[in-house]
């Protein structure tokens, strides 16, 4: 039953298609142990991802002895590798369960390019979604956080929330499988066992269904956003010009300091900073707020937005490129996302390498036929001084392939002819 | 410190202006008395309302001889009603609850009508507004029940939500001023019970500041409501037409089930149906889907909505209309929403009255210089041939005065020259 309805989940959410090379990040606990079982069941192509983080000692290593030991047994490919996650966190001056969120994806990542996998599978169930709502509540949030876990970011799917907590246990009861328990309690793991031991029960007193229900007040959410999301899209058009935010356009809109929030968050500054520069709009020209990396000036009738960001290192790109070759089946799915660009691999000819944008730079819109200036298509979108300075093209030879993160070149593009595709993404 | 904070939040939500005359509706509990004290020794002219609702037994007479002595002491007058609300109820097939609520509060409009108030304040604090919040999540809920509770809808207004409940009570202490306390529990008050006493101090062992950050959140939300609504609007202009709604334009929206839900849940449609007709949008023709008063039949490209009213129903109008006059002072604020209209008093010179619109109906909607055809209006506004059949209009004399609930006439627009306002209002 819960399999059927997994399968089910997978399809209607289009997480991955029956021919797709799933990893499955296997921990060993009772949820990534009953994803991958009911995934192998299924008869999905499974392989298994498994981290060991060596932050508790012995145990991480008897976790790494049981999912062995269950892989040989269900003849399912197992990769493992191990982290210096305190190390890491020290280095990088995060908390270890950022460290190993950090560590877990990064390599996730680079498995599904190198092992050429359609998706990695995390086993998120419905109670962690509910969960993490309530969290996400409790320590003060905007909409956004009231989303609950979506079943797919990026390459990560999520097949398990379409199930809870008590169904998996019972699954692997059902089917005698046995799992490890994890001993230790973070921070995090302290205030969801609160949650989930405490608060749900006795929300569950006033209402039985409120799981239930959340889950659901989390997928209207959802909806709501999307029509949030393009409203502060369009908002954007309307404010923004090249200079700067205009002042007078952005407080005729229902909600100026929302619109900021989305414009200004991104660039690192805080919800208090934000309620500060929205109360500024109307005052005297001249305050300025700064962050680390970001300026924002209340001008006259704009709002100005400066990069603090030094000469040396702006000439190295902000992001990571990665790429991925496959071959161009009929169920080949474009990625969407403007990390994303895909190539016609015989197109691209010549060698490839990552520059700024430079005046003179022309290149083919993706679905246009003519040529058109760089510098006219950022000018058409909006782009304010700094972000145009902020652009990076990838190059062909000397061809503008992709203007990263906003357009393709259609010379390169995917056509009835195409054999192969080569997918970059920035991370 | 706190009438310092009542006073400026009254201010900063325009709630009501120094020379206002407010309503207090006092009920005798701690609330409602720190309200009347606090708008009194502002300086506010307040004048108190109090409602027997006759539930309680001797209790609601020692309520309402309580609120008697009080006003007596503070030379605040008084306004009482007594109510049968049992019998209300049993008419009306509401619950208790509702039918307190919708006593009280058509009581409150009609004393603010008569004695021509400017405000009615009702004792709504933080803690309520987070209460509610919560219990709208674990009873189910989409983006508009975790709003809060809002300083204002329509004339009544809630200055104490900038204070919590135990400033009020430390108020209170403060001032020596006694209350009366409900000895009743309400099913709803069990509820607000449980999440006071319990739920919440439970969320502030996870976080201390929760209250504050909900309070918060929801007006995060409401901004991102506000975003929302404007989509909302944008979004029917796309998929409406005269003769329903054009599904293939809706299913180009970012989420259709949200947009069918803000226009069919108005007319009655609970959200499961709506999920239902959401599916059915790319099924065969022909499904048919009804409540009590309308009918939506999914047609080969469109949705069509059906009122299934009787021809007689229709004949009496959907709405009450209520008036009240005042005079044009430089401080007069024009009321928003669509219920609203107002006139220059001097320039209705001719007998009111109103009536649906008809073929031939001319009017100048306001801002405009011209005619225009009623007719032509509706259609401009994407009106469906079940809207337009459902349009009335209010008319002085043989002129239409108002569009209700869209446009005024221009003719009867307030001026430079106006003396008196007469606002109307569709209750």
């Amino acid at each position: 039953m819960i399999k059927k309805r997994v399968k089910q989940y997978i399809e209607k959410e289009k997480l991955f298609s029956p021919e797709s090379k799933v990893f499955v990040a296997l921990s060993g606990g009772a949820d990534s142990v009953a994803l991958l079982r009911l995934l192998h069941s299924i008869g999905y192509r499974c392989e298994a991802a498994h981290c060991n983080f060596h932050l508790r000692g012995t145990e991480s290593d008897r976790d790494e002895r049981f999912v062995r030991g269950l892989c040989r047994e269900l003849g399912i490919p197992l990769h493992t590798t191990h982290f210096d996650t305190t190390g890491y966190a020290a280095e990088k001056h995060v908390s270890i369960e950022m460290a190993a969120r950090d560590l877990r994806y990064e390599w996730f990542e680079k498995l599904r390019v190198e092992y050429r996998a359609d998706a990695i599978a995390v086993a998120h169930h419905q109670d962690d979604s509910v969960e993490t709502m309530l969290l996400n509540l409790i320590r003060g949030t905007g909409i956004k956080g009231l989303l609950g876990i979506r079943p797919r970011n990026g390459s990560i799917v999520r097949p398990l929330l379409c199930a809870t907590r008590e169904e998996i246990i019972r699954y692997l009861r059902h089917i005698k499988q046995e799992y490890v328990t994890d001993s230790t309690n973070t921070e995090d793991e302290y205030t969801r066992n609160k949650i989930r031991l405490h608060l749900l029960p006795l929300m569950e007193e006033i209402n039985p269904s409120v799981k239930k229900n959340l889950t659901e007040t989390g997928s209207y959410l959802n909806e709501a956003y999307a029509i949030y999301h393009k409203g502060i899209a369009d908002a954007k058009e309307r404010v923004m010009t090249p200079e700067g935010i205009r002042i007078d356009k952005l407080l005729e809109e229902p909600a100026p300091r929302s619109i900021l929030f989305e414009i200004l968050h991104p660039l690192g500054f805080n919800p208090s900073q934000i309620n500060d520069i929205t109360s500024a709009l109307q005052s005297q020209p001249g305050k300025i707020f700064t962050n680390e990396k970001w300026r924002v000036i209340k001008d006259r009738s704009l709002l100005l937005i400066d990069s603090l960001q030094s000469e040396e290192e702006e000439e190295n790109p902000p992001f990571r490129l990665i790429s991925e070759e496959k071959s161009y089946t009929p169920d080949f799915q474009i990625p969407r996302g403007k990390e994303y660009a895909c190539f016609d691999a015989d197109k691209l000819n010549a060698p490839l390498h990552c520059r700024k944008w430079q005046k003179g730079d022309v290149f083919v819109p993706f679905g246009m036929k003519g040529k058109k200036k760089v510098s006219d298509y950022l000018t058409d979108h909006k782009f304010s001084i700094k972000q145009k300075e902020q652009q990076w093209v990838l190059c062909c030879g000397e061809h503008i392939a992709w203007l990263i993160g906003e357009r393709t070149d259609d010379r390169f593009r995917i056509d009835e002819h195409t054999r192969r595709v080569v997918i970059y993404r920035t991370i």
